[in-house]
């Protein structure tokens, strides 16, 4: 059953007529077509018992064709109305569905009027966005294979971006090095903006990648993932430049002890509350805890913001197919920063990384 | 008066009570702190009669207080609720403000029934949107500055770019080293991805960077811009590779006459579709109307996404202050491509390009 005969079920399952689907990123997971159309109209409609029809900007037509979408799809132009052509479009096909379905959570207060002054005679009063980030929290053997291949451009990033450190070196000529080495590669675009801090400025996990010069004996982090077909790859590692001090050292351990330990943990069963614990534990009771400041994980794979949310208070049961993030992290302001983050998906019986690059403390240059 | 001060005298002027700016771009422009909180909760929060506040995510409070942001600014934690939160601080500053303003063209659905819901009271009717986007397309001196800035760091794109296109180098290698040039300058962040399109490639205007080989004589297109805290450059160049036959020669030498006669023809005045029509005419005259296939030109500042529109329809008539693209462009499926433009700021008296690089006819490699 495609994703798309999926949600139809879930459609006639809530008794709805019809559902309007706005976010992108819904689209694409549905279609396999995707454009962020910013302030043009893009919309896939989505009926009980009718077929559905994507409606995009004049200029997108010709692509969504090639995509092999082999619904009907229909384009306007910037000077016409959008949303009364959508609803000439919906009477055609589909006579006057009453109750839609629309997605809350990406939605504009905006659209929603304009849709209820096109159909006036309808109720949008039923909220998708849920269903769809839990039919999307569970990844196809498809969709990890992708994830599987942008964890790979990961790996390789790190190996060119750590063997870039130099001392006297800044934090974006790094950054420059490891992106033009991936585009020489064909990979163009970073899921993220690269994030490499060296020393103290490690300790703002909030912070982005600067002119600050790498020194002699400082840990550095890295923070970086790509983009495959769609799908993204995030991992982080801290690597050491010169010898460092018992602390930097110790911090390290803790930080790695809590990883290694928390993706052991990872397997169906145990709650996302559960698993951000094992990591917090081993880092409070070596004494870090006031500087491991955010959630253990995020959800991942079109985006890196999907669900789970590894976090206190979400008693959510891990099941198969979920993928996020474990990136214990622990930031002494004014001293250093450790992340160590690999994502992965659970499995039947644990859990595998997308990336592979070792999480030993390595020193470079080597 | 600041923006702030401004938003607070037309809040006044319209009867409400308070506002609640939630567009991450709208509260960049009021504040000056810019951060897309993505899944999170990030909102100003303006009143008739009394001081605003800022609410975000705990991680953000730091970074706002830096950026010299001199009211209050609250921040809550991941699993704290954000709008019961939000409620709780209106109703200690400014008891139980009735008349709300919003962002109808961002603020999404679930969040405008939070907000009904922790202030069941209170009426969410009036849409700041237009307002806001039009005090935002009249760009301050200041704002000027920034974007002739960002303007100067594309030029230099153009000339690193040219004199990296060699025959048998791909879109995505030229692309690459052009970006790396940039990097090695302190310039991270493109505006939008670059566009390099060689030959026949260019008569695809939605598509993208490829591995697509540059031949001889041919015609390749750039499209890139810079940010520059926090303002944008976006310009287009087409440049020849060999020697031209008189067709690729005819349409460049067209689409430039359109181009130029259009900056010229730039001042306050004209409408937005009357300066469309300049460019269009002369195409059109020369016989390739049907190769045009979109507007004239966008509005630009902090995005490339702004107001006026420069297009067939839009009557809004040109003032000194608004910033926007000038690019005509001629696809001919299967043959070439050819598109040039500069972003411009209204004057009193004409218009001012942001880029500077030649638009005649270059050569390359030289």
């Amino acid at each position: 059953m495609t994703k798309l005969n999926q949600l139809q079920t879930i459609i006639n399952e809530q008794h709805l007529d019809a559902a309007y689907i706005s976010n992108p990123m819904t689209i694409n997971y549905l279609t396999g077509f995707y454009s962020d159309p910013v302030e043009r109209v893009l919309a896939l409609i989505i009926f009980s018992d009718h077929e559905p029809f994507l409606f995009a900007p004049a200029l997108e037509v010709e692509a969504i064709k090639g995509t092999g979408w082999s619904f009907p799809v229909y384009g306007y132009l910037d000077h016409e109305h959008p949303f009364d052509l959508i609803a000439d479009h919906v009477h055609q096909l589909a006579g006057n569905p009453v109750n839609w379905g629309i997605e809350k959570g990406s939605l504009t207060v905006d659209r929603l009027q304009s849709l209820e002054q096109v159909f006036p005679d309808a109720h949008f009063n039923t909220d998708l966005t849920p269903t769809i980030e839990k039919m999307r929290m569970i990844k196809s053997e498809d969709e990890i294979a992708k994830l599987n291949e942008a964890g790979k451009w990961a790996d390789f990033a790190f190996e060119v971006g750590f063997n870039a450190v130099e001392v006297g070196k800044s934090e974006q000529a790094i950054a420059a090095d490891l992106e033009y080495a991936l585009k020489q590669h064909g990979i163009n675009k970073m899921s993220f903006d690269t994030l490499i801090q060296a020393g103290p400025h490690a300790a703002e996990p909030h912070g982005a990648t600067s002119g600050n010069k790498v020194k002699e004996n400082e840990l550095v982090l890295f923070d970086l993932g790509t983009i495959f077909e769609g799908y993204i790859s995030d991992a982080s590692r801290t690597i050491a430049v010169g010898s460092l001090n018992e602390k930097q050292k110790d911090i390290y351990q803790v930080c790695l002890e809590a990883q290694l330990t928390a993706q052991a943990a990872a397997k169906p069963g145990i709650t996302a509350a559960e698993l951000d614990k094992v990591a917090r534990d081993i880092i409070t009771k070596a004494g870090y805890g006031e500087y491991f400041i955010h959630r253990l994980g995020h959800g991942m794979g079109s985006s890196e913001h999907e669900f789970p949310s590894i976090m206190e208070g979400n008693d959510l049961v891990l099941e198969p197919g979920m993928c996020f993030s474990i990136e214990p992290g622990i930031y002494i302001p004014g001293f250093a920063g450790v992340r160590i983050e690999d994502c992965v998906h659970i499995t039947t019986t644990g859990c595998e990384p997308f990336t592979h690059t070792s999480k030993e403390l390595q020193t470079f240059p080597k």
